[in-house]
């Protein structure tokens, strides 16, 4: 934490209708005047821990390290949920204690984690709605000019912490490989849960050939290495950027083709085996 | 204004869609190059000059002072509204003279206001619609670099600048604390006029003791430390982090719940009272 | 380029909804943490090239020199398309080769173009879906750092890269001047493509006194200096900010009024000449 100038990520579902975000911007530029402050979106559905636990873990490392990630997504605000701050690989994280930092912590190798109870560092007074500019903003700005995780409350286990069940891609019983969509992004792509290990794996273990991708009562036959591989409004099934399945259609919206939603199940299977059945 | 990195914030209209802020920020980069930009919002509803009083006047005291805020909420640009300058409690805002700093002038403590009219300080030439890139932002950039108010124009007085009329909540002659709806947040917060300090009164001065607000044919008859005071999917009132009373739906929206639009009246009443009639 | 903070500016089609403008940040700072990044906008109509055209053109010269403008508006990402950096009046540009610079270039005066080739400063592995990640942003880093446009990959011409047939306004056979709605900005006012230059040669050729300005079944007699020359809900034509013949309504929203739509004709005609037919 040696950094002249630390960066601090905002991610949150406050939307930008409203000064919420300015005014968390205002509480940390005041306390650490060359803290330089990105957003990541604000624009995480209400209330979406998966959304944004899937944000979180697709972004962090593409900072450097140092940075210090904000995430307030916090439906219980004011309520019983704890605080906490931990580092990994370098970064830091401070979130609600809901779930959204499931995906970041899913390969269980943190440094340290914080519940974050440390009054002399909050604004104050604490109110019971707006903890994004009472908690969340200071306690950043404290460890960007140096603070320790450690500082801001009692040291707690990775076991403590609430996670999501985020469904992880399965083989079922029928020998195809199950996941769902787990977003849908600003361009209608539909984000699904089965990575390309996860994919592989099954080609393998399953020794399949010939697959087709399930969605619905729609099969696609093909995984292509990009949108243009196939014509203009045709349907094309890609590994995307974060190594997930992703379903698109070339320059259009696949979420209102196929009337796609998230949860939505989404199969992998081999048509031969499909075939002798 | 010794500040090596002053801050600029930004308030307008102008939406996300087109290039106008980006512009702005560009004309402000060009004047000084190590002042700090941070977007308060843009989102304004546009021509909501009452909306982007309530979000300057409860954003601006969490930045450090010296800053410099630019509120171009502006449906009267290119004819004869003024633009202003002021200073107060340390704090710089450039506004069109259109009662958008009604609620920052609210207490009549202004250290100094002057009509911006000081043309060598404007981009040239300059154009009838977008003032935001040729007078407010070259403006809020020359004070960035320690220009003073009194260049930019003759000094004038509090009561020569326009005021809204924004309703502050009465006691109605049946014995009720009368507000009304001001803004509808991201979340479907209602935020109402009535602040903590009007409702205490009220409660002392009518010995109140037992109370319910109404909203249309609602009535709620607890305010609530926070939002998971109730279960899931109800109403809950709270004062919420502006020290104004909001009418909430604990985790959904409450806007929706109960089709309730700004403007709309919210009564605070005793319960004893109204069951003596 | 030995400016100390150097700007890039970011233009895309990207949302704010999704982390992935956030990722290109983090991308950027992590190549050069003191450069400053400035959002064009990131809500261009998907795969809307003219409209970024219009909007980048309408921008880069507000900021300073030795900007670097990065530009992905790009639905043929991961395809054959090229990618292109070109250098032009001291700013900086980098951008898919699909006729998003056309508006930039009209004016045939660039001083270096190249085709971006050079994978060493590229994210490794290349995506074949998120070029913003993994090409853009840290070629645009690099510059900013002090690289060099021909360390980018090898010199191509002007004539090599893709231009749009951005429709010029023209004098038709019925000598009127044609054009076309090229943007709806965020307040409903219709950009249109008659540049203030255009308009001026058409009344002195064709001898014009009294026009009137027609959009379909309306027509508009005068054009005025200021959005309140007429009252409000009215509707009004002006040269705005970008020096293009704009359709208006006073402090209302013309797309609605005029249910108009973007590539819609707009004519300039002469009074006295269709009176005489």
């Amino acid at each position: 934490m040696k950094e002249v100038n630390p960066i601090i990520t905002l991610l949150t579902d406050f939307g930008l209708k409203d000064e919420y975000v300015g005014v968390m911007k205002g509480v940390i530029l005041s306390i650490n005047s060359s803290v330089r402050i990105v957003d990541l979106t604000h624009n995480i559905t209400r209330h979406d821990i998966a959304h944004a636990a899937l944000a979180i873990s697709a972004s962090f490392r593409y900072f450097p390290k140092g940075s210090i990630h904000v995430i307030v997504v916090d439906p219980g605000v004011g309520g019983r949920r704890k605080v906490i701050c931990l580092k990994k690989e370098g970064h830091f994280f401070i979130a609600p204690d809901n779930g959204v930092l499931s995906l970041v912590v899913q390969d269980e190798k943190v440094d340290e984690i914080c519940a974050v109870t440390n009054e002399q560092y909050f604004l104050k007074p604490v109110s019971n709605t707006f903890h994004g500019r009472d908690v969340f903003a200071p306690v950043a700005a404290y460890l960007s000019k140096g603070g320790e995780i450690r500082h801001m409350g009692k040291k707690i286990l990775l076991s403590d912490i609430v996670t999501l069940d985020i469904a992880a891609p399965f083989v079922s019983s029928a020998h195809e490989l199950v996941g769902n969509v787990i977003s849908i992004d600003h361009f209608g792509n539909l984000i699904t849960s089965i990575d390309q290990e996860a994919f592989e794996r099954f080609r393998q273990e399953e020794g399949v050939k010939d697959i087709v991708i399930s969605l619905g009562r729609f099969n696609i036959k093909t995984i292509s290495r990009s949108y243009d591989s196939v014509k203009i409004g045709s349907p094309v099934v890609i590994f995307g950027s974060r190594n997930l399945l992703e379903i698109s259609i070339n320059q259009a919206d696949a979420g209102t083709y196929f009337k796609a939603r998230v949860g939505q199940t989404v199969k992998v299977k081999s048509v031969t085996k499909h075939k002798s059945r």
